[in-house]
């Protein structure tokens, strides 16, 4: 964990804190330069994806106030909905306590999953059975014919 | 993305899907073989922390109830709570899409964060400023004096 971290263990919501720009060069992105980010929706808090970003996509959203990520399989930026027009707008984000991961809250359009479901958290688990938990909203070839 | 998960995309929920075992098999690990998990309280919503599983934390926290990850910087399991007292009962747990991500839901006794906070996700930013959204609810010197 970096210091500027573990210096803001002890802040307050009265300090004054670094600009966001200090934070980020203080993040913890891993090996590839991606940090994870966490996208709830922020009214019902539904948690909806996890998916990567790098210090870009990091500024882009926070700048323009539409979430952008990594991807990995493409090897650039994803503007979320680019393709399926199911966007996300950034409500508010923070960081965690040791500076390597996000939480994004967000207003999703539609579905967030490639699936056409909601949520990308729809194989419950047990110790011994799986069950699916949700039905796609929208069926993925609509989805991934339409452009935005 | 495996060829099972790959399959669920189309599942149902009435679906009998393979059994656990077979989805853990399945499952994308890092190659550090580890999995990101999120822990989300059940009730309120509240995303409390990120951390992360190996197989077999995932496999005791399925087992036993109680959520054990796997601590990098310590390099072996990591029962949640064993040090502070302020353990996780799992209520659920579910895989994504592609089947790279944990979500679990989990009933948090006092705070998840090492600092004393509720949730690790403390550090809000914006554009240009940052700032501190929560306070801790205990002394962390105090957690880590008290043992489970």
């Amino acid at each position: 964990m970096s210091s500027l971290f573990k210096q803001l263990e002890r802040a307050t919501p009265e300090d004054t804190l670094p600009p966001t720009s200090a934070l980020l060069d203080a993040v913890t992105y891993n090996d590839q330069g991606l940090i994870p980010a966490i996208a709830q929706q922020h009214d019902s808090g539904e948690v909806l994806m996890m998916a990567w970003m790098n210090r870009d996509a990091l500024e882009e959203t926070l700048r323009t106030g539409r979430v952008c990520y990594y991807s990995r399989s493409r090897g650039k930026l994803w503007r979320k909905g680019e393709s399926s027009g199911q966007q996300q707008q950034l409500k508010s984000a923070a960081l965690d306590c040791d500076g390597d991961t996000l939480l994004l809250q967000v207003e999703q359009t539609g579905p967030a999953c490639h699936t056409g479901r909601r949520s990308c958290f729809y194989v419950a688990i047990t110790p011994t059975r799986a069950h699916i938990t949700s039905e796609p909203l929208i069926d993925p070839a609509e989805l991934y014919g339409q452009r935005s």
